[in-house]
């Protein structure tokens, strides 16, 4: 399954009036707690790819995410499965991976049409929107799907950020 | 959390009156399918540890082992927890794990004191029993307490097997 996703930067209070009047629908708050490990056999900042368990109000999922698969958007392979947090932890300490950093949000999501918008209020970064599609196939049709939204938000393809939080949590930490 | 355990040969037929006689309480029957994998980065035939997805009605369970902690019984370290089958194999797979083979069993559990009894029926193998006791601490004395329960059953400490289900099917695949 893809993931095809864009994220921006995005003023919450101004989002949230336009998608109101869109119709979109509010679907929930989550408080994610999200711990990122890199592996003892290849560095995953520079294969680009992602491994995470997400503490999410007592529940836990562990994610992998492959390469970034296009050029403008976040668009990547994805993969998860529900675990218990504490015990898949210290089974990947066990096989050898490490923590590389944790990134704590609140995120409210909301869906409109096939979108799933999420509103995310990172600790120590700023408000962002991540919009994202789940599909089989066709990265392009449904990438320009979402630009076309953000677009009716006042946001353009200029304002993509392919950054992700991890990396600019950590970013910040070390001064950048 | 320790896993203190003794595996050796047994007829099942004979045990069962024996441990009748006992008053071991019958627990159920379960179906494994053991999918065993082997890390990218280091051997576990060589660092004695096992990484392994066993399915077992309907359930799945990622348990990872570490290498045994004596010389004369099973004790390791052992860490799980329940995951989504399919796509916990498909993450492993994705970080560069890979099979190193398949166990199918039927398992009889019954409990009698502190200790779990597995009768193993193992495909393309023949009849097991296991004793285990899970315990934080004091493996030389639980280890006691199993052998002399084996010992009732007509089964001495050299009766005892090191060697893991995995290793004997590929073994015999091999023809040793």
């Amino acid at each position: 399954m893809l993931e095809i996703e864009v994220k921006a930067r995005a003023n919450h209070q101004q989002v949230k009036e336009l998608l109101a009047g869109m119709g979109a629908n509010f679907i929930g708050v989550q408080h994610h707690c999200d711990t990122y490990f890199n592996a003892p056999h290849r560095d995953f900042a520079n294969t680009d790819e992602a491994l995470r368990i997400r503490s999410v109000d007592g529940r836990s999922v562990l994610t992998y995410k492959g390469k970034k698969l296009d050029t403008i958007s976040k668009t990547r392979e994805e993969i998860e499965t529900d675990v218990d947090g504490g015990n898949a932890r210290s089974i990947l300490l066990a096989l050898g991976f490490y923590e590389s950093g944790v990134v704590k949000k609140t995120r409210e999501i909301l869906k409109y049409k096939d979108m799933t918008i999420c509103l995310d209020n990172v600790e120590d970064l700023e408000e962002f929107i991540e919009v994202e599609i789940t599909a089989e196939s066709d990265i392009e049709l449904h990438r320009k799907q979402i630009f076309s939204f953000l677009n009716e938000l006042g946001i353009g393809e200029e304002d993509s950020i392919r950054t992700s939080y991890l990396e600019m949590v950590l970013g910040k930490k070390e001064g950048k």
